[in-house]
């Protein structure tokens, strides 16, 4: 429960990061950066609705006004603007900032940082409408804010672990040979659903050959004996999100010194490495090299083809991501997946995925299914 | 079933609209947009993914390359850009555009249209990527493309509109009374998907006072006697979209003379008289006007608080925007909602939504719920 003291704390963070960057206002369409500056939960749509918040002076909230009603009550401060079905939105955005400037030395010369996710089609128009700004994206201020989370935040996060957790815990129970992806993955949505799990996506289920394509959509692969099966799930809980990957295998585990046994044990040992590892001040890219050097050292490197992780909160994917090329230093309150994997082309895959918050320097999983090979029936 | 040849007639189509307009290039992001032109499935995310189309030349598809495998076949002459996890996707997609312009007598000043739904933070690195490049919404090329559908697509969206009917029609002889609106709303879903529907939100279920929010969350408020629920079910059969909205009674249906009665009568004359005055060369406003002159004649004008309607397709809300201040001229092959309301702030609302197609000048509808007055038990 997001609290008014909660977004005034927010919001003076955000505002001390758009001094630090030199950002005049940012704004905002609806995403997860729109949830976090209000609590709004606005969908996309062709109707322009934006957070609008200078760096100084009170912050708006731009809406279709009919829609007026269902949102919810802003943080202390923030004026909530609503245009007519006839009216041009993108107008009063420009006017918005306009008034905002008025009496500056500046002018409209101003610099506007832009949340992510906002359509490029408001942003086409509002450049249009004020051709002396300049804009940047928003990333620099958001995601700084963003991925630090409070212990509330946490705390939101292991709660949504562990609805699934248990989830998961009575699938590996159900029949899956004879079973086609498409209905394993309804069977365990249904049962994330009765968990109080909001779900954007059915959870994946790729099984055999399929588990060696790392975003496979589930299909109409009925699974068979001796298959492995990646099931990669992630679902929202009051806001806030998880994200777990298992690998099981029907019909017993695998035989000891076979391939799958061995590139399960270094998947997962890389794994529980990287989670070891995390220290405050390490980068992003060291703890990827951390679980890369390990299945490199085995000689599937090559295998391994995405990053290691991906920050994780009110969305599923935010920053810090775990990835070559991030200098980005791990500190307190980051939280992130650590999702190591080996594919191999036509054969099968294995991924293991555990999201963690770092918490007093180490870190701390998010979600606690087990992590032992598990055969399924 | 969308063909290579259908693929190949959308290009040309959408190529002679950039030669109209004076775009030489297309970027755009997943969306319905994405589909028309290559038909991926691509989410939105972090990760880039675009379609890059020359006004001449081969078009190209730029994407994560471990989701590459997941792409469908692209249409002929397109060619798939991949790019790893360490890669910069903006520098590439900006590298493909500046060699496509090789030669070219403007050099890099070139007009680029923007997919409307691209997020904001890709077109601000694309811009940072190309300075001497202008960008402008694609939405001239892209809508007046979409907004006019072969026969094969109004086959899509009455095949959509079909199962939505036969979902309705069972779900109205459920119990109302007694249940909360989010209840009916999990078992209206149920039924719809058991008739392939693939839902993006669950049915609004809209009760009592609530109905007066056009756009009301459905949530724990239980029916009671004498209730207007307004219903409006929306979804995807195989890529196309229905979306339709009735009203309903809960036990029994209003009295001759009541308000209610009366209100839903007003709504659906206007429903009906709007469906009727359909005919090529009518500006999208005078058919808004249509069905407001009919509500405003009435006495209730100021509470009907939206446009008409919006047109439908791949996209569930495209164009055109059946709203006052839109001059576009229907024509044979258009896709609309026909939607009036009025809404009662804490009284009631009433709604009744159709949508159609322009068939040889008239619109047939997509849809055939019943629209008599209904009541539920």
């Amino acid at each position: 429960m997001t609290t008014q003291s909660d977004y005034e704390a927010r919001l003076h963070g955000v505002r001390a990061l758009m001094h630090m960057h030199g950002l005049d206002f940012l704004v905002v369409g609806p995403s997860a950066d729109m949830v976090y500056l209000t609590g709004a939960h606005t969908r996309p749509s062709e109707r322009l609705a934006a957070v609008i918040l200078p760096q100084l002076g009170p912050g708006y909230f731009v809406t279709p006004a009919f829609e007026a009603a269902s949102l919810p009550e802003m943080p202390e401060g923030t004026q909530v603007k609503t245009w007519g079905e006839t009216d041009n939105p993108s107008a009063l955005a420009a006017n918005i900032i306009a008034d905002s400037l008025h009496g500056q030395p500046g002018g409209l010369n101003c610099t506007i940082g832009v949340g992510e996710r906002l359509w490029s089609v408001f942003l086409l128009r509002l450049q249009a409408e004020l051709p002396r700004a300049s804009f940047t994206p928003a990333t620099a201020v958001l995601s700084a804010a963003r991925q630090i989370k409070t212990a509330g935040e946490v705390a939101a996060m292991q709660k949504a672990g562990a609805a699934s957790d248990d989830a998961f815990g009575e699938f590996v129970g159900k029949q899956f040979t004879g079973k086609s992806e498409l209905e394993l993955s309804a069977v365990f949505a249904d049962l994330l659903k009765a968990r109080g799990v909001q779900l954007a996506d059915s959870p994946l289920v790729a099984s055999g050959p399929n588990s060696a394509s790392p975003h496979h959509h589930s299909g109409e692969r009925v699974i068979q004996q001796g298959d492995a099966i990646v099931l990669d799930f992630w679902g929202i809980v009051d806001d806030y999100t998880f994200d777990c990957t298992r690998t099981v295998f029907a019909g017993g585990v695998p035989a000891p010194g076979s391939e799958q046994a061995k590139v399960y044990d270094i998947v997962a040992k890389a794994q529980e490495a990287a989670v070891q590892a995390v220290r405050p001040g390490m980068t992003c890219e060291a703890l990827d090299q951390v679980a890369r050097g390990i299945i490199t050292e085995a000689g599937y490197g090559e295998y391994f083809s995405h990053r290691l992780g991906h920050g994780i909160g009110l969305d599923t994917h935010e920053a810090p991501y775990i990835v070559e090329g991030n200098d980005t230093a791990l500190q307190d309150g980051m939280s992130f997946s650590i999702e190591p994997g080996i594919y191999l082309p036509g054969k099968f895959g294995v991924r293991v995925e555990d999201c963690v918050a770092m918490v007093d320097g180490k870190a701390v999983r998010l979600n606690n299914a087990d992590h032992g090979i598990i055969s399924v029936r």
